[in-house]
């Protein structure tokens, strides 16, 4: 028996409690992982659509024999739902992945209830869509998932836990409450706010001067196009932390606006700062940030150009690290910004002009 | 004669200062429409390299027989070159493509100069690149490009100066500069500033926080990472009109945090009003955002993989709009996402299934 058929066996059979993207995506994992999985979810049709997909089934579970409960539901009703989940199921680990550990666990311990079998996570995994469809087994691949212990917790409740983490495939640390609700106002919701307070502001300008939005405005107001009835829930369990955050923000916007009065000294540090704050942010997936060569091709609106494209690439030796493609809306053409490792930069440039494609 | 041979003979010969991306860009959009154009950089390698990918001639123009000047260098020596220009091109209309118009032009009328000649303009354009070696010769196309007329500019020179934004293939609008350095002010220099204070926040909190940013925090402070030597020269150039905006955003973090005590109200409210306001901007080139279909499929690290999959995708009769890959590095498997029609999604998701691939 191997680690993974070992982590399947603990936590053989399992209930998933809410089935949007997140645990859809638990289920189908530990589905895959030959684990047996019962799905349940206030919008039935939600649980029976994650069912359909390869989550797991909608059938009752015995609730003595389920050794794992994972809560995936909405923020709001979190700690009520694990409550539940510890009294009915009173062999199982309780976890959930909520993105906000501390007022969760202080409900909990609020009822008194003995909480050695629950240990609370956060994966941090996501994307823009929601819901059961856009589920998939790999969703947590090589991600983080933080656990957050505290000192009830048994050691059976733990090993549980991680063997989820596994059979997920993801990539196994912990924080306390505190430190984790700290970490996740820093870099989550923070930035979240502060995508909004920009967005915001957008309400409050003449529609003519938006003609002159670029990319950056773009980037910078995305996340505020988020759900507000989840990010509303989310803030709320987490204001503790990030009002001291906000109220830094606030005190450093006061020096900027100092600042203003000399550029050259004082705007000029503040832009090197940020130009530094945004090295201290990790490359995907935890990995060190790669640089890659990049090369820029221009791309015909012809049936089949693309995997021409490709087939030229692949003869010329570029393994295709990650793709770009700017497609121009009226003029019919595009260009596809190809990275590669630059040691091969300029082999694939010179082979892909003997090709005949045009480099930008 | 069409209308784009009588463009290009209204400014040929040209004369581009300043060889950077917008520079060179603008050289190899003049020159592939048949204006004879003349570099020149204070970097003299660059107007060289530049020249050699197409954007024109370093040898000296004719001063008396040059038709318009462009003028493409750094914002703080702008005035001074667009100046010297008018001096030493008695013929020709001069226009500059910086980002902020008020100031040039009040430094300009300071000197006493006759104005009727200087049309300044603003370009949409530009690339976390810089360098000549970005350039390309559709660089603008479809891009909106700003003119700011003043009161003293001449007919010949607004014509000249309309004749390069066409050959250019971008967009014509105008703004009075006062309009339009609150417009960037507001669409571009304040988002610039608002991801900088993002990212300057992450040297004060710890390393292992970190662990857990997501592409949410990446997005808010890409442009963070921007040249600050560049930014602290756009800054300061546009001061009077970035202040308020600075200000009315503190006002509003003041009223954030003041919500803070009222989440399902006030934050809810704050919210909502950033979903509103990203639905403000336009989408890419200024066209209405069009929705897409995204297919996302699982992308083998093999040799041709890309290949073979876009040939499978024509086959299945799928018109590509956008391309997204998420390339796992430890798990060498990556994830592609196709955008494509709507109406398509269906036939072209049970087409590449038929032929093997794996959709997420």
């Amino acid at each position: 028996m191997n680690d993974r058929e070992a982590a399947a066996r603990l936590v053989n059979p399992s209930v998933v409690i809410g089935t949007g993207l997140l645990g859809a995506s638990i289920g189908a994992a530990l589905t895959r992982a030959g684990v047996e999985v019962h799905l349940s979810d206030a919008i039935v049709s939600n649980a029976r659509v994650a069912a359909s997909l390869g989550a797991g089934t909608v059938a009752k579970a015995d609730p003595d024999a389920v050794r794992l409960v994972v809560v995936a539901t909405p923020p709001r009703s979190l700690s009520a739902v694990i409550g539940e989940a510890l009294d009915l199921y009173p062999n199982a680990a309780v976890t959930d992945v909520g993105s906000v550990k501390g007022k969760v666990l202080h409900q909990l311990q609020a009822t008194g209830r003995d909480l050695s079998r629950y240990l609370g996570s956060h994966p941090m995994a996501g994307s823009q869509h929601s819901g059961p469809t856009s589920a998939r087994p790999d969703l947590f691949q090589d991600r983080i998932w933080a656990v957050t212990p505290h000192p009830e917790v048994s050691e059976a409740t733990a090993d549980r836990v991680r063997a989820l983490i596994e059979l997920c495939g993801a990539r196994y640390t912990w924080f306390t409450p505190e430190d984790h609700d700290r970490a996740v106002a820093q870099v989550s919701h923070l930035p979240q706010l502060v995508s909004v307070l920009m967005a915001e502001h957008l309400l409050g300008i003449p529609t003519g001067h938006l003609q002159l939005a670029g990319q950056g405005l773009r980037d910078v107001t995305r996340i505020a196009g988020s759900d507000p009835d989840l990010w509303e829930q989310i803030i709320a369990g987490n204001v503790d932390a990030l009002r001291p955050e906000l109220e830094d923000v606030r005190n450093r916007l006061d020096e900027l606006i100092d600042a203003l009065d000399d550029p050259a000294h004082k705007v000029r540090a503040f832009l090197q700062r940020g130009v530094n704050g945004t090295r201290q942010i990790p490359g995907k997936h935890g990995a060190p940030q790669m640089e890659y060569a990049k090369i820029v091709i221009e791309l015909p609106d012809a049936h089949g150009a693309l995997a021409q494209l490709f087939r030229d690439f692949a003869d010329a030796g570029g393994n295709v690290e990650d793709i770009q493609i700017q497609h121009d809306l009226v003029r019919k053409v595009g260009y596809l910004a190809v990275s590669i490792e630059p040691g091969m930069a300029r082999q694939v440039s010179e082979a892909m002009q003997a090709a005949g494609w045009n480099l930008a």
